[in-house]
């Protein structure tokens, strides 16, 4: 079985002493979460993650979801009691609104502790993580009486969410989605149409379940300015508020995929299903679009997970695994073999996720900060700063964390050679689950193009300038310290690739749409490279100034710490290079083929 | 289900127009295969692989193999029939020896044809694969009546082998092997031990099963030194050769695994089970390496031959799926959405493949042509020079096609979007099975090992320098030819990458073995873009020879040829200075971190 330790020191270090926590006290909710109060809850959150969900991830995989010929679905043994434990605890309104049963705390503790839960089982977290959505989407869009109906039952978890998007034709393209809603003259309306790949669509772990279903109102205007957004209940409120009668609508089958066997992935069928329409008519879209930030931040936050949890079991293994000797002379004489921890090639391979890991995790709680000031801030520049930092982020958070986590979950595997290929150890697991973050919540290549079609020009460039000056300044700052030349200079020169791919882009995405295009995926990854780099370099900061300081006994984890940013600048910076010379090469290549090449 | 038709016309290109096939028609068994025969053979081994294996891949993933409480296996519903078909097309034995009832063509058409077939179905042609190895092993190491006891029964295929060397505490590390062999007295020994991973070990394809074993001569010295190789058939040869009493080994269990299904990977438990030695006593590890340039050439060929195949898979759907409108203006305006193939995202994904595919293509070519030369010139200095050639390209080959198979079979997974994360497309499995190449016969790091520990010094590094000499007289032949420009200068700077990673290593490997050891994957890849670039380079010489000549009608694959070439240059070969950059930071920060750091 997988083992997994919550980095809860990890989150302490970078929220108290990286971030400065402290100075959002002044937020609502902030002040109810910090000093020992914080630390009580990660600690919480850590138990919950590796004593009850963790026990839950293989059995999870093993058994996947069953689905019975009268359409319910049965999840893995251990996920109702898991789940009942998760909504006992509290954790799933952690940070939904006190006045609608939530606890008000801040979404970066909501982040923390949801990176906890993530590696401890991504399937299973699925579940809430799509009720908090819902809540959300609710939350912003809904009725006074619709808040009323639905979030209470939500944030206590005996009613769960989901999110209809997909048809069997059109996934990124929503414009061309069929379903429809027919007026019912009541206010309600007719819900028809098939939905795919719809997470958490059918099971048996709540009372009811809250699709929120994208479709289009009969007579609407044809492509995406013609998508409303309801709310169709699997059984109807009766008048009390009671789930009562069951709608018309079922889970036709559930999807075989490559992993997250434990989730519950529904083609939904509507047959005239009643549903209320959630915000405008046609302001469907714009309704998704609110709510995408934080899901797609949570998305990225499950590429990091499964980074975590894959990179601590490829440690494990690494100091227990005997083959071979060291090529600098034997370093366990008692034994017949080193730990293949002594071999520089699988330290070059821990060395990477570690580094990534942990910059990772403040790039996300930097951003699950922003969103908070964003959303809570009373200062509108604040506010306004806040909010740009999060549009720009999140195609990057999303991208780069869900294609890093990916490649990471495969490096940890490989530590473990043919028995990482087995089963049994959970390795490939924690491959087959990590995949699909790169898929949905929109593909990667999708994350690319709305960094450089949307983030990047918003506001006359506003948001991506204030990055660069913000990095910008840091660097210069510290150009006098000789202590931080090793991390400033390397972020300097990413920085630098950084500011000439996005003048390329400026200079060539006009002329012709493109190259744009085709520099996306390049331009992400360059764009992420810096934001982990920016924050190994404010971690080398604070862990030198903690040095200085005495370190209060902790000298090995800053020591380590600067180690493992080094690491990150001599070994994964470079590619900043890389990704600005194949982008700066153009579309003109690669569109030349005609199709019929191909 | 996939998709697949083999590349002839590529093949050919390869083999006849750049790689100058006919020139070798002064060895053994090339002038039974050339011109319109080689044609035949490529188009009969490509029907196969499409009409015959290609039907049994979905099915044996999904079936996969059954263990009975006998011990007995059996394979997946079609895997008896595909291979019977393979067996009598006579492509078990095609570049066997005709004495021994091959058919004594050149290696390079087997690893032509070999290709089309994995692709196809990479389990199933797992069980020739072994069985060619073991046929390999016999020949080199094996007495007259073991020869002639064995090998016609396996060219024919009606017996097949397995390699047997690891055991649950040793992969790696041989040394640690602890099966044991006791002798009988007449010749014979008892063979002792338990393997694991065993592919083929057992299932219900064949007469009889022929392991070959890596096992410890009671006495001999410890560690790789006292290891011995043998032969133990599942049944014994009775008086006649015929398969007659069983003998006492079995399959214990078989692996649950990530991919692969089709194959029998089991568990292997010898009680005293009755075997001859294969070559000389405690020359059992030298007996492993003779065979291991081709095995691993083989395996660097399913990692092309995933990504081949998925590549294919992701063009039928990027041309067939609808989703959105191209950035340059509509292209199907009968239709609701444009392909997708008009995105330049998936463009560069379907162009990263295919750039791949074809170089990778040429180098699996070209090596394997100078495995026919070392086998079978005349000429000492031909056979030396082609040896040097396939023992310094055999770890490149494995580790870069595996490791760019598993990530271009991800690539075309991600083409598919939602669509490539569930099984029914079959591009899961790619991923899934393409995996196991990365692993297997030495996993990636190992062949980085062997790279810059061994090859790369071996004979006061020989091999190396004539590769550095053959591809820098390239570019300086082609310096002046302007259309050469593109391919020649983008190849110059890697090899001067190239040139300076060696220089490095040589400075500092020395002075600290850890420092090779930290730049060990980053040099094989930096090698093997080099190698990759300058297959490019040489197609790009021939297709422009080609369309000076007037191209014979084929004017569009020649042209495509360039572009994609041009690609590779511009997209690919930009990695090699990150690659140089990475390694030349030395080991110091990747080795800093005390194991319990971690």
């Amino acid at each position: 079985m997988p083992i997994y330790q919550a980095p809860v020191r990890d989150t302490l270090f970078v929220l108290n002493e990286v971030l400065g926590y402290e100075r959002y006290t002044n937020l609502p909710g902030f002040s109810d979460a910090s000093g020992d109060v914080l630390e009580a809850i990660l600690a919480e959150g850590a138990r919950l993650a590796e004593n009850v969900i963790l026990p839950t991830n293989r059995v999870g995989d093993m058994e996947g979801c069953v689905r019975h010929d009268d359409g319910s679905v049965t999840t893995p043994k251990g996920f109702k009691e898991a789940y009942r434990q998760y909504c006992e605890g509290g954790w799933m309104g952690l940070a939904a609104p006190v006045e609608h049963g939530g606890q008000g705390l801040p979404y970066a503790v909501h982040t923390a502790v949801a990176e906890y839960m993530v590696s401890a089982n991504l399937a299973l977290l699925m579940y809430p993580g799509l009720t908090q959505g819902a809540i959300a989407a609710i939350l912003t869009h809904g009725t006074d009486e619709q808040k009323t109906a639905f979030v209470p039952k939500m944030v206590e978890g005996v009613w769960t969410g989901t999110m209809n998007l997909t048809e069997p034709h059109c996934g990124t393209d929503l414009g061309l989605l069929r379903t429809k809603a027919v007026p019912n003259g009541d206010g309600t309306y007719k819900i028809s149409g098939q939905k795919i790949f719809i997470s958490a669509g059918e099971h048996d772990m709540a009372d009811n379940i809250v699709h929120l279903v994208l479709a289009r109102i009969e007579g609407a205007p044809e492509g995406v300015k013609g998508i409303s957004l309801f709310i169709v209940p699997k059984l109807k409120l009766d008048a009390a508020g009671n789930p009562g009668e069951r709608n018309t609508l079922s889970c036709g089958s559930i999807e075989e995929k490559m992993g997250i066997h434990g989730n519950s992935t529904c083609v939904m069928n509507y047959d005239e299903a009643e549903g209320a329409l959630l915000g405008e008519p046609n302001g469907g879209l714009r309704a998704m679009f609110t709510m995408m930030n934080e899901a797609r931040l949570g998305v990225g936050l499950q590429g990091l997970s499964q980074s975590e949890v894959a990179y601590q079991n490829a440690v494990a293994y690494a100091k227990d695994r005997l083959q071979g000797r060291s090529l600098t002379g034997v370093k366990a004489p008692e034994k017949k073999a080193d730990p293949i921890i002594v071999h520089p090639d699988i330290r070059r391979s821990l060395m990477t996720m570690r580094a990534f890991n942990e910059a990772g995790r403040a790039f996300t709680l930097w951003t699950a900060l922003k969103s908070d000031v964003a959303h809570r801030s009373g200062d509108d520049s604040d506010r306004q700063a806040a909010d740009d930092h999060m549009s720009l982020m999140t195609p990057i958070v999303k991208g780069v964390l869900t294609d890093k986590g990916f490649e990471h979950a495969v490096m940890a595997q490989q530590v473990f050679g043919g028995h990482g290929y087995i089963e049994e150890h959970g390795m490939s697991q924690f491959v087959r689950d990590a995949r699909i973050a790169m898929i949905y919540e929109g593909a990667n290549g999708i994350q690319a193009l709305d960094l450089v079609g949307r983030k990047l020009g918003a506001n006359g460039g506003r948001a991506v300038q204030a990055f660069f000056k913000e990095v910008g300044e840091f660097c210069e700052e510290n150009r006098a310290d000789e202590k931080m030349a090793p991390y400033t200079k390397a972020l300097k020169k990413g920085l630098n690739d950084l500011q000439a791919a996005t003048m390329w882009l400026m200079q060539n995405g006009m002329k012709n749409p493109d190259n744009a295009g085709a520099a996306s995926t390049d331009f992400l990854h360059l764009f992420g490279l810096v934001a982990l780099g920016y924050m190994w370099a404010q971690m080398a900061k604070t862990a030198q100034g903690k040095l200085a300081d005495g370190a209060n006994g902790s000298t090995s984890f800053y020591d380590n710490k600067l180690v493992t940013g080094r690491y990150f600048m001599e070994r994964v910076m470079p590619e900043t290079a890389a990704h600005l010379a194949r982008l700066s090469s153009g579309a003109e290549t690669m569109m030349a083929l005609p199709a019929e090449a191909f």
